[in-house]
């Protein structure tokens, strides 16, 4: 079917790439010029046939929101359009209450699979009407991985359900990761293991443990067996954020997120405040030493 | 090629059928009549040919402890004895010890895949010298999935380290878990998502937190989607506990692991001591009714 | 001084008792006919002198906020309004600008000490402009406990500051509670310990420990020594929620902080979807039994 | 009464001062002629009249455990040794056998104070049979601080229990520290809070978090406001890890406790091995940019 995409980034472009091999029409439009197939989004809205089908891929917050409102005036009544991005799932609702007061359906769409999607498929977890998706299941079809439909795919529910399960997808990554990171500190640090890289290896088959991030982080420590060369310092894009904060609304206790979620903004600190806090009252009651900056500098 | 094996219970008894599918001869022993071989330690001794190479697969502590002590008597110079229950990695070396007073060989099999190891092949992380693993690898290759070996198995390092990278694995299990029920209770805990069992589902292909327990929990969700019919209550064989003492050893911190366990711990309590007081301060300071006892009663 | 003060429950009927023996003119108002002094807020603006002072002291949120939108209309140019409930430090900005469309000046007060405040005095933290602050000052002197002022008082900084300090000073009381909690726990299983309410009294001289909660919990040890009669049930007001969020805003770890959040979480659930689900994948690997309800019930 | 006591450290030496102030004589043994009243333990030994009572003030492990083995030589029947170091309290039980098979007593008692005992007095936990513990009172008495002798002196039970209520107190210290640690960084990390000094201060009267920890605090954030000179690196001198470990033993969720241990572990750490696999893992399946050591280096 006819697709216009808004945002050719890293995952975008990529989409774009698996649609057009599935033998969809896409029709891309990208601020940079030597992506893009249209000038802009009046341009992409003539360039489509009506019903048309928009699926927006941009960066979550400012850039979504722009570019949906930018959508509202150039699409109109019977056509569609779907947030693919990260965003909040807590902005669905607005977006879709705004392309409705133009007759506009809206789809929120959660994408996983990074940059292996291309030719792996994505994992699709999306939220809407039965119709509205009914209408977009062929795109689906070929972007979500070959086997069964919902292997790869979920409609979990009306507008907003897509991105929040997507969320607690990457709140569970967050999780999943630490568990990893831990096996891997702890391997590392008992002298009688010859080679963490070769026990995450042999975790391949037949384990409990056995997954993806397993064999990527085998991978990793395959290419480089101490990660000397990587710094622990690691961003977190929203998400995990999100989830412990989705987590205290609904009043869900969520220890291995949340510690997750911490060790990652901890990893981003030069030294600890609350430590120090620690240090300098161990010192006050005990007469214990603590290190100076002005020692070690 | 011939082995003993003592111990047929859940794990053993399979074993020994897999074993005896990929043309080894195994003679196994236990005690219950209706499964064992041979009538004891001694028959399983005569029965088999130097040298003699004997799993022990038996509940950890007191069970392995004595069984090993029986076969040091009963074994001789240039025999072999494995390891493969979940004991303690601390506990290898005294048995390494005591065996290799008799000129008897030791080697610790950590063995993951609990009942569909039978079907799929086991995990193993094998501590011991060069020589003894060598001499056990034909049963290793049978016992371990299909595929490469380096996927499946894995020579973790000197007698020790095989179950010490099994805790480990049961460690990092044990916060997989956690990050999968948490993402559940989330799920579960937000109206938008028809169906948390749909979403565990399609997370099976292309997704980041893929994996074999992920599907294992949407098989679970599958036969009773909220879980009713379980209870939260959940035991703890000693690994989890294990992991985060060794983490306590080594100074490593294991904020996702310990969090696990504690959640284990805590699910075994009517009511948490912890919170008692808690809500007994609150009443001591603010006047906050509490829920007593009697009244609920 | 003359004060105006809205909301007589259970800390508001306390304060006016203090600030009455303190020798100020407190005319309070409150919807119950049996302890306001006035009709209504016309009647307490009338029976003010202007520039009036007036004291919100109500339940946080949709309260306060109809409250502040009441005053808005009956109190005009250079009056005041105090803020002394627990709202969350993000609405004072709002309530400020508000009432300075009329106006009238704002002060945010945290109060902290529940129902020991009548007798031993309330600590407060106060957000508001330097004049603001200067005004009230008298009011704030009678509050505090006796001694230096900056023990029981601090002007924290700018509208919102003194709710923020507050918000902070209940994280802090979250994860202290725990703390002693676990302290309690420990001690009660331990069968060494003769009796956990003699160790925590004994804390009260001479150790690092030592603390008001300590103190308060040996208290409550006395009077119901195995705490038999209190369920662990917890409920949260509001601020250490908003905590966690705002430490998720600021990217500031707080791993004790949220541990005792969840833990008041997981106290009012009858069974743990988390350990639900894990139990239930423990159940699918491993052949573990689960306790099923219909076996329990 | 007499009192030998051997170890004149930082704590021996104040408690000998605080002992000789409340007139006791106090013998003292230390290996440092300089503060030694005595050569060796025999001189010890001949210096007090029988029934002797020697207090054992020198570092956990090892050389208390020397000490105890030296005191087991040159006492005799009716004699008593208190050990109040910081020794684990499961060794307890070991040295009160072997004294006992000379006839000598043995009591445990955990000390808290620091450095401000001297002045303040210690807070005592003791473990003991209640004669001995009854021999000892008058030293109890004066090392303790003045007021109600249950408010800062406990006979916890059996030997151990002395030393296991120390453990939970420093436990619960462990957790306290972190609570006002977490405090300090929100209120630093918040535009609006002027001084966190100045709410620490404030939390001094009439607050619910009021405490000596508070109030050290405040004076060591008068002292340095930002802690600029101040690291994070704390050490752990071993009550906070055996804690944790006695809760696993137990059976008790200590979240609190263990993820202030944890804190301290990761504190000493230049990098965090888990975090450069979770940094490696995001770069695997996202293509997200790791920070590389050779980059910034």
């Amino acid at each position: 079917m006819q697709l216009g995409l808004v945002g050719l980034g890293k995952m975008g472009f990529n989409m774009r790439e698996r649609l057009r091999e599935g033998e969809h029409e896409v029709i891309g439009y990208d601020p940079r010029p030597e992506v893009t197939d249209v000038p802009d989004l009046e341009g992409l809205a003539a360039a489509l046939t009506a019903p048309r089908v928009v699926w927006v891929m941009v960066p979550s917050g400012e850039v979504t929101n722009t570019t949906i409102v930018g959508l509202s005036k150039v699409l109109g009544t019977g056509d569609l359009v779907i947030d693919g991005g990260n965003s909040r799932y807590s902005e669905d609702s607005p977006h879709a209450a705004l392309l409705a007061e133009k007759g506009i359906g809206f789809i929120d769409a959660g994408v996983s699979g990074g940059i292996w999607g291309l030719t792996e498929g994505y994992g699709l977890m999306v939220g809407g009407s039965d119709d509205d998706v009914a209408k977009v299941m062929p795109i689906f079809d070929t972007l979500r991985p070959p086997g069964p439909r919902e292997d790869g795919f979920v409609h979990a529910g009306p507008v907003g359900a897509g991105h929040f399960a997507k969320m607690v997808h990457n709140g569970v990554e967050y999780a999943m990761m630490t568990a990893y990171g831990e096996g891997y500190e702890l391997l590392a640090a008992e002298d009688l293991i010859k080679s963490p890289q070769a026990v995450y290896q042999a975790w391949s088959n037949g384990t409990v443990v056995r997954s993806w991030l397993q064999q990527l982080l085998a991978k990793a420590l395959k290419e480089d067996p101490q990660l000397a060369e990587i710094k622990g310092y690691t961003e977190d894009s929203g998400e995990g954020r999100w989830t412990v904060e989705e987590a205290i609304r609904l009043r869900v206790p969520v220890p291995g997120i949340a510690a997750s979620l911490f060790a990652r903004f901890l990893s981003r600190q030069e030294d600890s405040p609350t430590m120090k806090a620690v240090a300098a009252l161990r010192n006050q009651f005990g007469g214990h030493a603590v290190q100076r900056i002005s020692e070690s500098g």
